[in-house]
């Protein structure tokens, strides 16, 4: 599809009654949401293949790299960072204590709350998949610049920190 | 969660046996594929309530967003576009269709394919919904430079081009 881009995509701030630019205006091609749902959707689907293979499910995977770089969390925080519904992150958690990957330990002072860690067994099954989640990310950003990946997590945090509803 | 970047996130191109950063040595912050599908699952969220108060659907929008800036398109191009499963966009025409908002017709040179265009009463309802997406998209962006989007939207590209399954 050929780049439709033929003026500035975002008014400026100092003159919000600005007129809007048409979709047609901006093009499909400069419109990060368009580009970005483009993006997430074949990671995810090019993820989801790999995981296959090796056994184990999107949901479960992000629970694991997330407790594998934090000491422990709740299961609000969980699904918020791995973009899953409280239901489905439950019984993601209930699988993975099965397995033997994660514990759940009422807390001291509040017992309605239960803290989810990792054990040896679930970091070692996470370190098994992360080359696989390591290339595909590398294979991802093939030819970016590390400075120029750095301005796009800015870009990222500030994008997030506009849109978020949670405050985590 | 705080930041636990301590390194290069991406491995020197010339160098790719140099061993693989660890998610921990990384950073959850610092892990584009996670912050991209915060962002964009909380745009859609946010966008198919706003749709949902215009008694249209996310599918529907993009369909009609893509055939507003394009002449016609394919079932199989709509769907690659409107990142939706050919079987959802289907039923999604077919409902355009009944409402008026578009209308195919079999391709004179090859009559299995039928090209899709937007009639003038597709074309005001998208134009009535733009308004509630491009502000959406602007207080998402709210603070960025447009220099900073347009490096942001130039990564996009190349991150498409290097994990797209299709090749449009």
């Amino acid at each position: 599809m050929k780049e439709r881009f033929s003026g500035t995509v975002l008014r400026p701030l100092d003159n919000p009654d600005a007129k809007r630019p048409t979709m047609g205006e901006i093009g499909l091609n400069q419109f990060a949401p368009y580009l970005m749902n483009r993006v997430i959707s074949r990671w995810n689907a090019n993820l989801a293949d790999d995981l296959k293979a090796l056994d184990i499910t999107t949901a479960k995977m992000r629970a694991l790299a997330i407790l594998s770089i934090t000491p422990s969390a709740t299961i609000n925080e969980l699904s918020v960072f791995a973009v899953t519904e409280q239901s489905t992150m439950s019984r993601t958690l209930d699988s993975l204590e099965e397995q033997g990957f994660i514990r759940r330990q009422p807390r001291a002072d509040d017992m309605r709350i239960r803290d989810v860690t990792i054990t040896e067994e679930g970091r070692a099954a996470f370190e098994q998949l992360w080359p696989t989640m390591y290339d595909g990310f590398q294979k991802m950003f093939h030819g970016i610049e590390e400075d120029e990946y750095k301005a796009f997590i800015g870009v990222l945090h500030r994008v997030l920190h506009n849109i978020r509803k949670h405050d985590i």
